[in-house]
């Protein structure tokens, strides 16, 4: 039985440019999801998953199906932030990815904590399918 | 005792662009929370709030504390969408806004429901101050 | 010959919201880019052009291949801009749109000046199609 | 005299991400821009120039006045882009950018070609100030 707590998560350093920020002087809360989708996708591409050969050639993509995420201290401008995404849950249709995103480090200043459940579309018909089991093992080639 | 329930739902359009869809050929998950925020910011104005005038004459704002999102069915480019907002809580400190998006209008396919808990603030020291009851009523000058 | 000055230009307003600033407290300078696509968006539809159905029907698309725009004065959060877009040249190859952004109306602050250049492509080989000399004709059909 | 042209530029690696790209699969052309900046912000910082203290501590910030931008090859999702900075140009008041974005490396498929002049403003008083000369040499401490 799979103990996904005690999985290390991924992690991904993300830089905050003005393009992120607001007037209020912090990141713009909609962006965080945009940071939560570089970890991922690099994640997944440290995984051995190409995502522009799945689409394009296999025909198959992500999708996102919901989300939750709790602001617990604002980023803002040059912040280098720490982005992590860890496997949380898995079942036939969908899985579930933690994360948080830290200030300079794991160390650091917890900004927010969140995480995704995504499924696996057939990008044609948009139904969904079996989500590999091995798609989040380490050693796939 | 406020029956949040039978409250009608605020309604704003919201047209989508190419800048919001990704290669997948959808809205990016990101961009509702983009939508979302219009419709709430058109509510307040609308309830005669002025976030600018808030923000610099009187140094409060008013920042997320948490979202959640659940993605139904994907929006695409030339849609117009409807998105909803209404109060669903309310405390000293926080107040909740549920949205929901349609295609077309409320009677149209629904594309995600979630919402937002939200904070008032003190601009300077971001301690949270206590939301005015008066903040939803209809009737404020 | 055609006297693209005389031109009335298409209007199209916007409003800035968060969304659309930095934590400089102005419009963040590639947002703008995104307003002037609304206008031409929003003016392609008042003509009677569908891009929806040109790219999954017809497979062709508008590209930008040059754009230059002068900012002049910063448009902040919560202001009601103007975008405008005019025909200010047509080749067999491309044409040039003339794009200006104003505070509030016509008589207002002008924000930015500038324009892009457009062609039209075929979406499978992406070579360039000839662009129809009707497509800016206010009577199509 | 300064001769601009042979200075080597400054190259920033960037990773095209979903929120990047649009529904023509393409990476959407105000997120060049983005993109621009990022290297523009990058150099900077590896010149010495810390733009957060600039803009809290001494309120002078740096503004873009004009850009212009030729689209040459698209960028697609998963393109690692190679984005130039390279002064061109220097007065007392403003100072110029050429920019760059390759596919791969600089030896690789060029996408755009542009540039960006500056401003240096007062924060507070949004006046031009003169543009330290000091500015863009490589051995400020």
């Amino acid at each position: 039985m799979t103990d996904f707590a005690n999985t290390k998560p991924f992690e991904w350093p993300v830089r905050v440019y003005y393009e992120d920020t607001d007037a209020q002087g912090v990141v713009y809360y909609a962006n965080y999801f945009r940071f939560m989708e570089r970890a991922r996708t690099e994640w997944l591409r440290a995984l051995g998953v190409n995502q522009e050969q799945m689409l394009h050639e296999e025909r198959r993509m992500f999708v996102v199906t919901k989300t939750e995420l709790e602001f617990v201290v604002a980023a803002r401008f040059n912040d280098e932030l720490i982005v992590t995404a860890r496997l949380s849950g898995l079942s036939r249709a969908t899985f579930d990815i933690e994360q948080k995103i830290y200030r300079g480090s794991l160390d650091g200043t917890l900004c927010c904590r969140g995480g995704i459940r995504a499924a696996l579309l057939n990008a044609d018909t948009l139904r969904p399918l079996r989500v590999p089991a091995s798609l989040f093992e380490e050693n796939q080639s």
